[in-house]
């Protein structure tokens, strides 16, 4: 892993925390979207974002925050990972938690540290875009901007919130080009999607942000100064518990009392939002090959041909005049006839017919599984 | 099993042939869908067919026509069935085969037999109509008739034949009454049938024929000589085997060898198309409340009400704005979200997904696995 472009000072934190029931049955408690491999590739989705960000930053400055219950298996995946690096969170508290936790802890190692976040979910099929893009928001970031990578958008989609491009700032070269952050906006209706979309001004919003650590952290003491002051403390503690010789950074009693009692906030509002407000905020427009594997839907956008009935996993399929997307994860004759845009996910424990325009609602399915008890299969 | 009401001359047939592949993955080859239980009786439909029956003939005047491959199972599923009335038919030939092999085994027992078929997957909900109805073809069997059950149309339903009705012969009561067979046509093309519906004229045509044996035989001869003269000699034959003390009535390898040969038809070409022809046939309309289960849509019309999704069968089911039919034989969750009319049966080793438009293409699918050596889901 020789990697000398990768910068001494540049860490990589890797939020994997959500179940991703959107997912439901191939994702569960026990094993969250993340942990599982979803392209075909042999591997998780996490450890492909590991190798992905790899390139970027040196293995041993990649922190991955996940779940207390699933750390083992994260670790399990991820044998390049320090165990000091895998911080263990005792409940879900959302992105801003997990982000400027890792940031406080990073900043405590090296007080000039840029951090990159990068979600564990995501698929990019043309990484070395990736790997200029996060370079450019590296340099970008030196300079004291909060840094997000935008993703040019392929279509009016109206599943992701958009960044406005404002005044070029710097052209990479034909795919990457940075520009100022004029605007956030959350997940459009329709209609408006396609005026983003035409306007050529937006870009998707994948979440990926780059910026110092105390930059960062600067903007949530002005947004949110408890959570701030929650967050510098834990990340003392957890510093000191590494440094007294504990491998592992876990959380005492104590602290988990103090997570517990932290606000569950989206980064987008307690840190983009504000930053751009006051210009704060650069975007580096790329042309990736993204995907947020949010759904059936968008794992069937993996596959192609669009009309086609893609089947992925074990068993055998008969497809009748059908489209859409067939997982199994049993060695069952699957036989499909005369359905459009269907999705059929069969493993041991559940099934799960729906179609692709209703892939969100799965969501649903999952809330009505947990209200009915059926904790067997969540 | 005292019925004081039933003929000493009347004997009843029940042809149990087909697979039903239309409603695989429920039938199989080995399991073929009459000895299914489709009602949630806990009986199958051949059980239901012989009791309801019982009802008209003598237990012991019963017979059954079956695959040699099933025979074990229906005489498992039927106590009161003889040994000797249990016709073993080394391949499926069709329904003329099966029905004219019992007239001519019936015949040699008694000159004056009258016989009935019924067919062993069919469902009558309101079977005192079934007996007054049969009550009034063996009537009118008697003076030399071949008489037909029809059934009053509730739809203008493009799944069955349908029967002209000609002259009134007798009202019995108010569901029940006899005319002249004026004409027997296919399944009719929708909109003819919504104007066979409308006419009032036309009744299903369910299959169901009572006659002498000698006419049946003589229409038969008339127009299928060949055919006749081969049942008339295995039926001999098998009525041998039965009188020299062999309880089962089994066929030998030269019988095998004939029956191998015979022509393949069904008892509408052959024998009641032909007589109604030269005016030889009655109807009996009885407004029966009946369904041939054929598919999984007719399976579906069993229920109530039609805009639900029924569930028959172990699992759970979660239910999110669809309708349709759930049919699971393994204790899995099933959920189904945002699917009209849709068909999905569970079973250990073969899962089926459709809708409901689509039952008759079950078929296809099944074509398809045979094709591809799919062996052991068929």
């Amino acid at each position: 892993m020789n990697k000398p472009q990768t910068q001494t000072n540049f860490y990589a934190v890797i939020p994997a925390g959500g179940v991703g029931s959107r997912l439901w049955p191939l994702s569960r408690a026990k094993s969250p979207k993340f942990l599982l491999d979803f392209t075909g590739s042999g591997r998780s989705l996490l450890r492909e974002t590991f190798e992905r960000v790899s390139k970027v930053a040196d293995p041993q400055r990649i922190l991955v925050v996940t779940g207390r219950d699933h750390a083992d298996a994260v670790q399990g995946q991820l044998a390049m990972l320090e165990s000091k690096n895998l911080l263990r969170e005792p409940s879900p508290k959302d992105s801003t938690a997990a982000i400027a936790l890792a940031a406080a802890v990073v900043l405590r190692r090296d007080p000039n540290a840029i951090i990159g976040s990068f979600a564990a979910d995501h698929v990019i099929r043309n990484p070395e875009l990736f790997e200029t893009a996060v370079t450019e928001a590296v340099r970008l970031a030196e300079s004291g901007k909060i840094v997000t990578i935008g993703i040019k958008p392929t279509s009016a989609s109206s599943a992701y919130g958009y960044i406005r491009a404002g005044a070029s700032i710097a052209k990479v070269s034909d795919e990457v080009e940075s520009f100022e952050a004029a605007e956030f906006v959350e997940k459009p209706a329709p209609a408006l999607a396609a005026n983003y979309f035409e306007s050529g001004e937006y870009l998707w919003n994948a979440g990926m942000f780059v910026a110092k650590a105390q930059v960062l952290l600067d903007v949530l003491e002005q947004s949110q100064p408890q959570l701030h002051a929650d967050l510098l403390l834990l990340a003392e503690q957890l510093n000191k518990s590494a440094a007294t010789g504990s491998a592992r950074t876990e959380f005492t009693e104590t602290m988990d009392a103090t997570w517990s009692g932290l606000k569950a906030i989206a980064i987008d509002y307690a840190i983009a939002e504000p930053a751009a407000a006051t210009g704060l905020v650069t975007v580096v427009s790329a042309e990736l090959d993204w995907t947020d594997i949010g759904d059936f839907d968008t794992l069937a956008e993996l596959s192609d041909p669009r009309d086609a009935l893609t089947h992925s996993g074990s068993g055998t399929v008969v497809n009748q005049d059908s489209s859409g997307l067939v997982v199994s994860k049993t060695d069952r004759v699957i036989a499909v006839s005369g359905l459009e845009n269907v999705v059929i996910v069969d493993t041991p424990d559940a099934l799960l017919v729906t179609t692709r325009e209703q892939a969100q609602k799965v969501k649903a399915v999952v809330a009505d599984l947990t209200k009915r008890g059926l904790d067997e299969v969540l």
